[in-house]
């Protein structure tokens, strides 16, 4: 068991009508001029939007708005939501949206008082020891960003993706109001799902057998998506099961699933480079490159898939057949992949097949030009990076 | 489902030596004079509280210390507490110790800002709004207080004790290593797992059926405890077992296993007044009062009892007969609390029969002179009240 550090310190209010609380929690944490950041439609669509500027303006709470983050969000948001939040003097970003807006909230965060180039940050090159403070109302359960100290910002110049994490950026609030979800069409909805399943996949296939509180916490969370997934997606406006995913967004990914274990993410590093050249959705990303990964490795501890296999998959065990059962499991999840919509390798993720050269740039990025490997669960060298996008092709 | 508040912002640091972080922690966090508090012996015979002095002075943290805090953890030393902080200028509180010492430095933190008596505060005549920060080096895992945002303190005037919760008195840090849980002895070892595993019951056990993550994170967890506590009987220095009973008591008390239901506490209020009148261990008290309970109330919400019987406690369901399937679930953790030392009725823990006039003033105190009913569950009117001790006599 490997020692931890466990800090999710972001007030979760949860439930119908919670986002009447905004500008009281805004206030409670100590902002008093807001920049409310949003991605595109959805936002004012649903009169969220509206909505929040409503209750600012009603609870004396002043505000700018920039909205027009996208998926995979971009450096130039970032910039421009610097340099607004400089000149109105904002002293608080609260992010309505899903995970590309906290991202991109948590980036201006930490750029609005560096003096430097942001990226500076993502770069490994500067280490922020302060940032603005950031909060949000949750409409995407997917990334876990609302619990968490990472982001993942895209710059467009190279089409390079890099994640960063500090504990500065743990959002102060999240309100999340699983009727805000209802409109969230299937494809996003089953994307969302494969994140947050992932999220605890890359925390539970690790060596560190020591601690099955940690094990049984993932499996049970692991059990509760699987069979939330179909009803969402038969009635979208199921409360019950909405709530469900909603939350277990946010606790797959405040690192109660990690307690005490070396995490892999392999399989998100493989798949960074996937959306970072081809802008898919993250999540069916993912889909896309897990089934491969997992062949690619289960031999190296073949008890932890089979775990899995029985655990989490529902798969008989077949006491005389490791090996047979692991697979079993990995193939339980490709199904289950398919039944909500999602791909199980590239092809079916961009509608071609991936070419060498496309590979070859991938593992150049995924690797840092050959220099480093991926993944704890199995090492990944170039060459095994390699071997699992053609395994996923 | 109701809806709910997630609010669990310690900052956990566990693993071997991490009390070696403590002068930085408190630094972190902003004490500058520090109480030290804690219980008896074993603070000062393992060395901690010598380390912890240590670690002070070569950090230039600035301490007085206050020991002598007994289990049901009395208001004359909070009243001490708080005339110490006062006089020494303390802003900060230490806990070193487990549950006890915890809730008696939440009381002092209460009490140092507060002019009045701190006593009004658990009589809730009055409610603050800020108290001194606390936090704690843990060494027995059982009550939660680490993370939670509840305190429990008895006035030696009338044998009277009561809880009270307030957010603004959740610790800032928690230092766990489970080595220091070595030297539990096996008595205060099998009440402190009572006691984490009636924290997730008292929350389970709710006819909230449609927040399944929570329900099935919380049969992770007992499922957990169930298989950790031989092991750390058999063996007190098993780092493996010891950490995830550690691990475990903070995750059951922290909200976690609450999150979108009414918890009932009906056994803790009844124990309360057990240990109050007795002055017997709260774990151990719980576990007297639990199968009397269960009994009395399981025929509310049988399916709850069964699922219990099935998800946690192992029993094979009989589906012709539900009723049968719930009660061997209550009679196998009556056998897993013999297994592990614990008594299952109020004869076994004090040693004889309670009287007819103990009953009596116990129910008055409990149901507040025959004015308040307790649990959810099954709300228990102080006629239940008395049937319960009653049965667990």
């Amino acid at each position: 068991m490997v020692d931890f550090n466990y800090y999710a310190p972001t007030e979760v209010v949860f439930g119908k009508d919670s986002e009447e609380q905004v500008a009281g929690l805004v206030k409670k944490y100590g902002g008093t001029k807001v920049l409310i950041h949003y991605g595109g439609k959805s936002a004012i669509k649903s009169g969220l939007l509206d909505k929040v500027e409503r209750l600012f303006k009603e609870g004396g709470v002043q505000y700018v708005t920039l909205g027009g983050v996208v998926p995979n969000p971009r450096l130039s948001k970032v910039h421009e939501g610097i340099e607004l939040c400089r000149k109105e003097k904002v002293d608080f970003i609260l992010a309505v949206g899903g995970g590309s807006v906290i991202d991109s909230s948590k980036a201006i965060a930490y750029g609005v008082p560096y003096d430097g180039e942001v990226w500076d940050v993502y770069m490994r090159m500067y280490t922020p020891e302060t940032c603005l403070p950031v909060a949000s109302v949750l409409t995407i359960p997917a990334a876990g960003s609302e619990m968490s100290e990472s982001s993942v910002i895209t710059n467009e110049d190279g089409d390079v993706k890099i994640g960063y994490s500090n504990n500065i950026s743990r959002p102060k609030f999240a309100i999340m109001n699983p009727e805000r979800t209802y409109t969230l069409p299937p494809y996003q909805t089953a994307a969302g799902i494969t994140d947050i399943m992932m999220h605890t996949m890359e925390r539970y296939f690790s060596h560190d057998d020591d601690m099955n509180l940690t094990d049984a916490v993932a499996e049970a969370l692991l059990r509760t998506m699987i069979e939330c997934a179909p009803e969402v997606l038969k009635d979208p406006t199921n409360y019950r099961y909405r709530a469900q995913i909603m939350w277990g967004g946010s606790i797959a990914h405040n690192d109660l699933t990690g307690c005490g274990r070396v995490g892999d993410w392999a399989t998100h590093q493989l798949e960074h480079e996937l959306s970072g050249m081809f802008d898919v959705t993250h999540g069916a990303g993912l889909a896309a490159v897990w089934p491969s990964w997992a062949r690619y490795v289960y031999k190296c501890n073949v008890s932890r898939f089979v775990r899995f296999a029985v655990n989490v998959m529902g798969v008989e065990n077949d006491f005389t057949d490791p090996e047979g059962t692991a697979i079993r499991g990995i193939e339980a999840m490709e199904r289950f992949y398919h039944s909500i919509g999602m791909p199980i390798n590239i092809h079916e993720l961009i509608g071609r097949e991936v070419t060498d050269a496309e590979i070859k740039e991938m593992v150049r990025k995924c690797s840092h030009d050959g220099k480093d490997t991926q993944g704890q669960f199995k090492v990944l060298a170039p060459a095994d990076q390699e071997a699992i996008y053609r395994l996923a092709k």
